[in-house]
């Protein structure tokens, strides 16, 4: 049998990830929205990537700018992933208002505080069906590590519990 | 400042993930590896992708075999998961004894029950610094809606509780 895409997205939702706002600008154009998508590829050189959907105004913002920022989200910021997923009815540059931005090393909006930023220049673009991925070189980092991380699953947002917090494990 | 590996290392700890055995089998030799560098790349056709070390056995099985599953770990599973991180001691084909394994179509080791089991054919190995991204597509699903993911943040395992259980978030 072949997978539809309804069987993949629903094993999809399976994927328990942390929250993260991608952000970017070129010239006096901002972009952003939420992603899931995103992970570790090398510690030396630091290196991260993003899939995006090569419909989202946020690739075509990062392709100009050559540069994306990646803005983990902490379990309080809930509220910024559903706005950044178009969730809230608020749309475009709107929605960075909802929250205070600064700027690192790329230029790009950074959300602070968050529980970590990835500023990144855009090294590699690699064309996949719908999505590419951005593969970003890490330029510069800033961590609260005093904040809980927002985590989506089956759908939901959550938070994190301990293993031994709970005996349905 | 230039990004050391080191600090980029931290920051990625506040990535949340979802845990995953990522397995493979060429001829009578299997490999599989703990990894939370796994994400969806498409829905149509249905695609997601996995950074792996070049250094790494499954790395080597995958590219002889072209293909690999990616199973996501219940809560209860940690155990497992550490296992296949190298962290307990039981190294090589000895680890699979510590779980009951199926095949699907691609002739990859597929971990029964766990929440999801993605089945892939190899279609692409992006070469990135030390690692590679593999590009899966995704030829048979397997799922268990009833268990609790595991995920992984601050280098830890841990479970998801609602936005509401608890009032630190």
């Amino acid at each position: 049998m072949t997978v539809t895409p309804q069987m993949f997205i629903q094993g999809m939702r399976q994927l328990a990830a942390g929250v993260t706002l991608i952000t970017a600008q070129h010239e006096d154009q901002r972009a952003g929205m939420t992603a899931t998508a995103v992970c570790s590829l090398s510690a030396d050189p630091p290196q991260l990537l993003a899939c995006i959907n090569r419909q989202a105004e946020t690739y075509r913002i990062v392709q100009n700018s050559g540069a994306f920022a990646v803005n983990v989200l902490a379990s309080h910021q809930h509220g910024l992933a559903e706005a950044f997923a178009g969730a809230v009815g608020i749309y475009g540059d709107r929605r960075f208002e909802l929250a205070d931005w600064s700027v690192l090393k790329s230029g790009s909006p950074v959300l602070s505080p968050c529980l970590a930023t990835f500023d990144c220049r855009l090294v590699e673009a690699v064309p996949a069906a719908t999505h590419s991925i951005f593969i970003g070189r890490v330029e510069a980092v800033a961590l609260e590590l005093d904040l809980q991380p927002l985590v989506y699953a089956g759908g939901d947002y959550g938070l994190i519990a301990s293993l031994l917090d709970t005996a349905e494990g």
